[in-house]
């Protein structure tokens, strides 16, 4: 059999550099993107609809959807809430579809599209995504990074390491990827003690800044989710082994 | 004093995101292009001119200049020779004109046009550069990583945090910058043991593969030479103090 590649690109500005046709592309943004998506599907949402663009929030929101939205961390005035995983409660988006729309992460997942197949990881549903790889039996890995305004960010790097870190213990995996190693040595360095090593993280400061760092430690928890979002016809659905 | 900001760009394609036009841009290809302009000033050249395209480097071989180009490590066909350091002897490049196009580097010099000055780093000329920006008085420093491309690279990203480390030891820098962060920690990695830490590099294994990594050694020790190359009209020109 052969083995299966993986790579990291840390802004999705640069997708278009990577021939990913034969790559399941796993969409990141830690701070926070997707890890409040796999909270919404923790607490019983059907769908998720990323929507890239403000205006597309807008007319969600006039559709009658439920619809989380925010720009630079702050929640847009016409939405139902933000995006602090602590707003997707049961309540709000059990059974429902949700519409979302943030800075970085939602323009990420429209951009992942064209591989084999889109799917949506946090530390919240690590093991699980790493699991779902594992179980497609082939296919290479993009892991693709939401960053921050076309820069590159530490949280999402770190979380590419880790999920390299894991698929690289089997040795149906491989990477010759300088951005998989540079990922996977700063996971190294900050998984001794994360708390201390998010201090140096440039976007751990501008949501203290805004008062919506509330999020952060169930952001850098692991596991407390075993489903793993998919794109399938422009929305998120969970899947669950 | 206002203290100067430092930030590092990883890809020459994301230089559109960072708001530079108040930063000295340094440029660094350091496998091979800015560590062989920089071998050129020491040899005695008297102006690098970086041409991006292989057309552009065609002509100026048409217009009778010493002609200095590579793709993907090799040398095109009409030049005189490639971009190994080696290649830019006393003899070759003394008191000439040297026109140069490299797959990634010499576009990125291209690219960093628009701040307030544009100079060409590397391991030979790091401490040359580091005293350059510190005698401007004034600034902020964008560190540009010429990469592989469009993708992230290792040892581009070593020399940002070497550098990054440097001038933060003087405290009118500063950054709060998720990249510069991320080369200082990969290059404290990297210090320890640099020939072994090169192994994880994916270029250095590209230019083994063509026999092109003589050079290797040269490109990765500091200060052998004390001139910095600086874009003035279109064409590198030495400064040395």
């Amino acid at each position: 059999m052969e083995k299966r590649k993986i790579e990291v690109c840390f802004t999705p500005q640069n997708i278009q550099y990577y021939d990913f046709k034969n790559a399941h592309v796993v969409v990141v943004d830690i701070l926070r993107a997707t890890s409040a998506i796999c909270s919404a599907f923790a607490n019983g949402a059907k769908a998720v609809i990323p929507i890239p663009s403000v205006e597309g929030a807008r007319e969600a929101k006039a559709k009658g959807l439920v619809v989380a939205a925010e720009r630079d961390g702050k929640k847009l005035d016409f939405a139902d809430f933000g995006n602090s995983p602590f707003n997707f409660t049961p309540e709000r988006v059990g059974g429902k579809e949700v519409a979302y729309s943030t800075t970085n992460g939602t323009q990420a997942i429209t951009l992942a599209k064209g591989g084999l197949s889109v799917i949506v990881a946090s530390f919240v549903n690590i093991s699980a995504v790493a699991d779902w790889i594992v179980s497609r039996g082939e296919g290479d890995v993009l892991v693709l990074c939401a960053g921050w305004k076309g820069k590159f960010c530490l949280e999402d790097s770190l979380f590419a390491g880790a999920l390299a870190e894991k698929l690289l213990t089997s040795s149906i995996f491989f990477t010759k990827c300088d951005s998989t190693q540079a990922a996977m040595q700063l996971w190294a360095l900050a998984n001794v003690n994360i708390t201390i090593y998010l201090e140096k993280v440039a976007q751990r400061h501008r949501l203290k800044k805004l008062g919506l760092d509330d999020a952060l430690e169930y952001c850098f928890t692991p596991d407390t989710s075993k489903i793993v979002p998919i794109l399938i016809n422009n929305k998120l659905v969970p899947y669950k082994k």
